[in-house]
């Protein structure tokens, strides 16, 4: 059994998102994604939909086995718990793959990581590009 | 096989699609879900999310079988290819059950309409709340 492990914030689902899930999966046996608390998003706007309705949207995608809310202060603590063979990072996520590596073998964790591409430029493929047009489309009205 | 069939414009998804679908999914054996083109949503301010972005995420959806976009200018072509045991309807879709079952036997189909009722009072479980949502936190942002 090769357990994956996905992260993010998950605001406003789109075929970006399910792209980086799918290739994830695709990785190995089963995926569990782990869904950043409304409290530990500091490097940008608090997301939109609460922490458990975002958790409860990626659980209901069909390559998801378990979507999980993060810990609040460990970020690590799911991944000791999980024990993944693959980490998978985002495109666009914002942390090194050499950082995360570095802080993982401090807790004796050694999974790969592997950072999935870009999905092609089709559709609004990021959350804030969702909400930029929802306020230019219906701000006023 | 039951074959059941939805229907909807689900344009942000959220809680409140989900429960819908997988209440739909339960009658039957395959869920045919049949996506609004834009087109055709007239009762409600234009979709903020694409036409096929909006299938493709409904797609994506564990309980779903099949997506597909409704048809243009016949929206009972689908219905009579499918030929569906049942038809759902959300709790706040607009049209009648009776006119909608009218409509049908015009073209020979019966199947069993059943209104699917509203998912608790939990989460932004509405497009229209979480559009105005980002439209009170991000406008001027």
């Amino acid at each position: 059994m090769k357990r994956v492990v996905a992260t993010g914030t998950f605001d406003i689902l789109h075929p970006g998102h399910l792209y980086y899930l799918e290739q994830s999966k695709k990785l190995g046996d089963e995926l569990t994604v782990i869904v950043a608390r409304d409290a530990n998003v500091k490097h940008k706007p608090t997301p939109i939909i609460p922490e458990e309705q975002r958790r409860c949207m990626v659980a209901a995608i069909r390559c998801v086995d378990h979507a999980i809310l993060g810990d609040l202060t460990d970020m690590f603590r799911p991944i000791d718990e999980i024990r993944p063979a693959i980490i998978t990072i985002g495109f666009n996520q914002h942390f090194s793959e050499e950082n995360l590596r570095k802080a993982l073998a401090v807790r004796g964790l050694a999974p790969e990581i592997i950072r999935i591409g870009k999905y092609g430029e089709n559709g609004l493929c990021s959350s804030r590009t969702i909400i930029q047009r929802i306020v230019e489309q219906r701000s006023g009205k």
